[in-house]
């Protein structure tokens, strides 16, 4: 076994995604804060397409990765600018964090060799969650942040035409720092960083922002290797990762996430029950309160971002599960349900309900109101189980934003298509138009082996509904643990879905990747094509090559002759007049409406239009489309 | 070179998907037809489950396969016993058939050996199409087949609740031979079957009916080799296509079908112009109206169920795509819209119509109207010139109904997500509720390499809205041509998205399977679950064998004691009537409605049943759930 603290040699995947360069922007309020995005350049004199960029520094040709030493703690000046924190000595790690029974720390994993030694937390009386600064009227730097990443740094074209359908979004043309305070203040987003994890890049989750993915990672119990997982969150975000959670669940949790959390530029979000259960040996009737806070603490020190918490497990709900075809899916509801009927008491999260608040409101950790009662097959979508534990977390909801604390609410699952809608109708009228974050959902049950793709479906569609973050599935989800090449193909499903979302609601500055991709389509720029795309590898490795190369720009021979010399076009305003008289175009510009010498007239016109437009066609070479100019 | 007429080998694979046995149904009707249908048995007492099968003879162990000798004529009888059919001397296969200049057959491929020297046709006056027999009132053995294939053979259960939504479909609880006559007549569904083509088994395509899917197969100017082309339309069909479509644009196009027709036990469609163009050596100008009426022929006699015509393709339309990101994209589109800028003439698909129309009914050919000016990109999507288009689709479907042949249409392409109903309800309205069959749509351009998935979700949304057949897109879309692998893919991709689609419309059978794979599922019977699934040798080889393998039945712990024994389930009835006073249930119960007394009294009753329910929960060991009995 290696010194526990010698360095250790985890490869992550580096150096710029084919095609792309990492920019900084600089926050159009001077303040000097320089968001990360990542451009695309084009050939020839096509612009450069800017797209949001979740990959980090490890894109940064300029950065020096050293996953020992952790990322650059890109939030630490503004945290502490702030004057409202303090550091203190933290908790001890102790042997059953890491599922180990004694101080012999022999069979774990290398621990972390720069351990912030005093983590912060809220001074006395101070509330640090991003909730608090908004609701007193103050634009945090993490704000700006998010304004600028969102906008992707540019100013919208004035003339932009806004089309899509948002469901009563409130999408804005151009984001501003305010739009975000008040977004956060209202609870409609969420902007999920604890004060202990300085390294993440700002954020929101909403509504009215971009649709975001979130990709699990996390050993098992059969395998505890903390370089596959820290490899696992740099790949998932590369792709395009916005979150990651580590849903670990075997031994070595704690040190496995320092060294996650320290190198991850994006929020980390974890289920801390499945932790707590791992410290009572697995048997969840010996949970407790104290127990579960411990761990609690213990991740907020590290730095945890957002905490699943299935208080929505309620002891009158448990037996609803019982008429269902697939019961409780969740693992953190099974976990809760077996604790409320052992002790036949009402669930201890929701009885401490405001003692997590006052932890979350030390940190700044986002709820994840977890759905523990969500649907695990289409037969029990939108069954009573579901709507009733969601009741409770729009009861919870208001009551962690009477403390400022930070909200995102959970959703499902397995959900037919008829019924998606409902789902989000009910959850923006119980929980105040608090994020909702689903998991697909899948859309039937038929087709384990390809999950990311029919969670793919009713992803795509409740984020247009107003989902604002989208749980990946991967391609063994039901069946096993996904791999590295699990992990892409399910963010890359997830991208292309959140994607297709924010296209459909409308969102300004979307459809600009769409349209230059098709571009490059259209004019066989094949290396354009494959740059932009949302995984160009794959787009390159898939490319014959003996499909047509032209590089040169093309351009409809109509184009050149333009509308008015083509003399069979009916044009644009015949139709419109036509459409008034409620005719057909032909029928409107027949000879009884023209008069018979006009039509006559018009028709040898035509004719020998027509003639003149064959022989000018057959000079051209007889090509649909031509090189420009 | 082998001699040109000796036995091929052509090597497909033949026997039962893992779990299924091929079952051939009586029809109910006793007239002795026997439809094929493949069943899944499952472990215990567990009632197997019947699905809908595509893939023919080829997974009946009993049927000895032979591609040399074709597939058993299923239909010659029926199509002889209405006596309006005659023999003929067919039309002489020509050296351009296959693409080559002479007479000289080698550089070709071997012809299949048992091609039928005298096709069939309609006699003089009389029309062999489904539609006609159907407005005349008659019941075909094809309409009975197809009305037990979409019952999957049995009465549905006089209780089964339906739950869906159809958009204003007319789905029946049972299919009858009645209902289905009905649907042809009013052209609301199609039954393709070329008298030519008694090899295949009948399938219905409408929005009344199961959501069908269609996979391309053919070969390219580059590969000219038969044997892949077969055995790409057995693997296709064997995961579930409904028909295929042979789109082979390389030489040999005349020899490569026939061995694709005589072997299919699904309609096979082509893209006419495809071949005539072949013929006239790739040039679009020179092709001619008699050119391509000698290639209808052609492929009538051949057996070809439906043609691919774009006769919506205008001259007047073609400028209209100038304005277009990328152009247009439908290869028939193109070789149109060259020809008529060539010509400056009107489109002579348009002009000749009713001459095609009267080759259709000869033979019982069914129209596909074809979408040349679909858009190719989101930028496109819904634009003058698609809209144009399906105009004067409309008008050629009530064309081609006077004659009573039938006709379905087809729609895009790229469509984000907001705009989909709208091609949906404005094709309806427009081709008097011909059958829709879209190619996706994709709802973004920009993850080629995905876009199965990018089309899935496009394509599960307009199947719920009404779209009758789905054409599948393989992940090498815009990249390069599918192979064996992609071909797969495409087709559980699409079926498990006509699938969703059929659940949320609330068509009475499709849930069955779901809910039996996720029992299946919740009880831990991993090989049921795998043999129900789409694709279940994928599912076996996704899973993990650590997972847990219990095999025995497991009941929720609160079922046995039944809701009446739970202190604190608040009962539905509770719920119900609190809810009726606007109330949650809980203040419900609270002392001061039921009274102090009665609410103390229920309150130690509930803790002394709570107690009581604790201790029974640690005896039977502590577990969510336990085995039956």
């Amino acid at each position: 076994m290696a010194d526990i603290n010698s360095p250790v040699e985890i490869g992550v995947t580096t150096g710029p995604i084919r095609g792309s360069r990492k920019v900084y922007v600089g926050a159009r309020t001077g303040s000097g804060i320089r968001v990360a995005m990542r451009e695309i350049d084009l050939e020839g004199d096509e612009p450069s397409v800017r797209v949001y960029d979740t990959s980090g520094p490890y894109t940064d040709t300029d950065a020096n990765i050293d996953i020992n030493a952790g990322l650059p703690g890109l939030r630490s000046d503004w945290i502490h600018a702030r004057g409202d924190v303090e550091e203190y000595d933290g908790r001890e790690v102790k042997p059953e964090d890491n599922g180990q029974l004694g101080p012999d720390r022999s069979g774990g994993v290398p621990q972390f060799p720069n351990v912030v030694k005093r983590p912060l937390r809220a001074k006395a009386g101070h509330n640090v969650s991003q909730m608090h600064y908004a609701r007193k009227g103050i634009i945090t730097p993490e704000m700006e942040y998010v304004a600028e990443r969102e906008n992707l740094g540019r100013e919208l074209a004035a003339d932009f035409k806004r089309d899509g359908e948002s469901w009563g979004a409130q999408i804005p043309d151009v984001i501003t720092p305010e739009f975000v305070r008040d977004e956060v203040a209202r609870g409609r987003a969420i902007i999920p960083n604890n004060i202990n994890h300085p390294e993440s890049e700002p954020m929101a989750i909403g509504r009215n922002f971009l649709v975001k993915i979130n990709a699990n990672i996390g050993n098992s119990a059969v395998a505890s290797d903390v370089a596959t997982e820290v490899d696992k969150m740099v790949w998932a975000t590369r792709w395009g990762a916005d979150t990651i959670m580590d849903l670990s669940t075997g031994r070595n949790i704690h040190d496995t996430r320092e060294w996650i959390i320290r190198n991850s530029a994006v929020p980390v979000g974890t289920v801390p029950i499945y932790q707590a259960l791992e410290k009572v040996g697995g048997v969840a009737e010996d949970l407790t309160w104290e127990i579960f806070r411990d761990t609690l603490i213990e991740q907020a020190e590290q730095g945890v971002d957002y905490f699943t918490i299935h208080a929505g497990v309620r002891l009158a709900y448990v037996p609803m599960a019982a008429k269902r075809v697939t019961g409780i899916v969740s693992r953190g509801g099974s976990i809760m349900a077996k604790w409320c009927l052992a002790h036949h008491k009402e669930s201890f999260l929701y009885e401490h309900f405001d003692d997590i608040t006052q932890i979350m409101k030390a940190y700044d950790i986002a709820y994840s109101l977890g759905d523990g009662l969500r649907p695990g097959s289409i037969a029990d979508a939108n069954d009573e189980a579901q709507f009733s534990e969601l009741y409770t977390l729009g009861e919870l909801t208001h009551r962690a934003w009477e403390q400022d604390v930070q909200v995102m609410i959970e959703g499902p699952g397995h959900v037919p298509m008829h019924k998606i809608k409902e789902n989000m109708e009910k959850q923006l009228q119980v929980c105040g138009e608090a994020p909702f974050y689903t998991l697909g959902p899948l859309v039937t049950d038929i087709a384990p082996g390809y999950d990311h793709i029919t969670s793919g479906i009713g992803a795509a569609q409740i984020g247009w509904y107003g989902t604002a973050m989208l749980c990946y599935v991967t391609p063994k989800e039901h069946l096993g643990l996904p791999d590295r090449d699990d992990v892409k193909v399910g963010v890359v499903t997830y991208k292309l879905a959140a994607h297709a979302a924010d296209i459909a609601k409308g969102h300004p500055a979307a459809k600009v990747r769409d349209d230059a991709l098709s571009k490059a389509r259209f004019e066989f720029r094949w290396r354009d094509q494959f740059n932009l795309s949302l995984d160009p590898e794959t787009a390159e490795e898939f490319h014959d090559q003996t499909l047509p190369a032209e590089g040169a720009k093309t351009a409809h021979f109509c184009s050149m002759c333009g509308p008015k010399f083509c003399s069979m076009q009916i044009s644009q305003e015949v139709r419109d007049f036509a459409a008034k008289q409620n005719e057909s175009p032909e029928s409107f510009l027949a000879a009884e409406k023209l008069g018979a010498e006009t039509a006559e007239a018009s028709r040898q016109a035509a004719i020998k239009g027509m003639e003149e437009m064959s022989k000018l066609y057959d000079e051209k070479g007889r090509e649909l489309y031509l090189p420009e100019g």
